[in-house]
């Protein structure tokens, strides 16, 4: 039997809450936090919302899965977010000594990437490009019907 | 006559949030956010009571000054904090377009200058070094105490 908590599954809840952020007018990005085959938080961007530019899914995401934990470290598990990255969250998964991280679309202007120095921690496993094609249809969506 | 709200007030004020952290067994770094010479924020590094490696005294108060002023945006604030931020707190500072920065002691391990890639905001205008050894006086007492 095919194990159906998978990395497209994982990253399809992902994008489910990049969706929710869609649909309130939020920069669609989703994150979820996964242990042992399990979700044990979720999220999307709340920057307007929550009138705070720190109010990333991935930080926010994280912050959920630690308090679940009671741990300040996710060292079992993994973030499924559906776009790279930047540096404030790159930092914070630093902290958390997260496992493993798995992003689906690139953020060529603010992914941590960029930055030429390893910003996770040297222990964290990344995967990119799961799911990149419809993570970044969303944003593009996004940007347009701004613009329009 | 001299103006009593300068840096090295402002800093005091920082000091002893940091001061408030060490009495709770936190790693001693604090901050405050001055707008138009009035304190809008303060915080203390509080990742152990929260149970949150994210919950820099920096991340604290940025999110607190954006609540009070209802604005993502802190343009016109400078925050004072008594340690150099690390990558994650920089990144924050960059999210919210910092007017200005002012720190303590530098961050020989984990602060932000040492990755190469310039991490703030190009317009935020940064000062180090206020108060660096009181700042710095009060974290070695703390792990001089920790490994007692």
């Amino acid at each position: 039997m095919v194990n159906p908590f998978n990395d497209a599954y994982f990253m399809g809840e992902a994008l489910k809450e990049a969706q929710k952020a869609f649909e309130i007018s939020e920069i669609p990005v989703g994150a979820v936090v996964v242990c042992k085959n399990r979700i044990i938080a979720r999220a999307h961007n709340q920057t307007e919302k929550l009138t705070d530019a720190t109010a990333h899914a991935e930080m926010l995401a994280v912050t959920a899965a630690a308090n679940y934990l009671g741990s300040k470290y996710l060292n079992e598990c993994t973030l499924y977010v559906t776009l790279e990255p930047c540096v404030m969250c790159a930092g914070a998964l630093h902290w958390v000594q997260l496992q493993k991280l798995v992003f689906g679309a690139s953020d060529v202007q603010r992914g941590y990437s960029l930055v030429s120095t390893p910003l996770l921690h040297a222990k964290t496993e990344v995967q990119r490009g799961v799911m990149a094609e419809e993570a970044k249809a969303l944003i593009d969506n996004f940007f347009k019907k701004l613009r329009a």
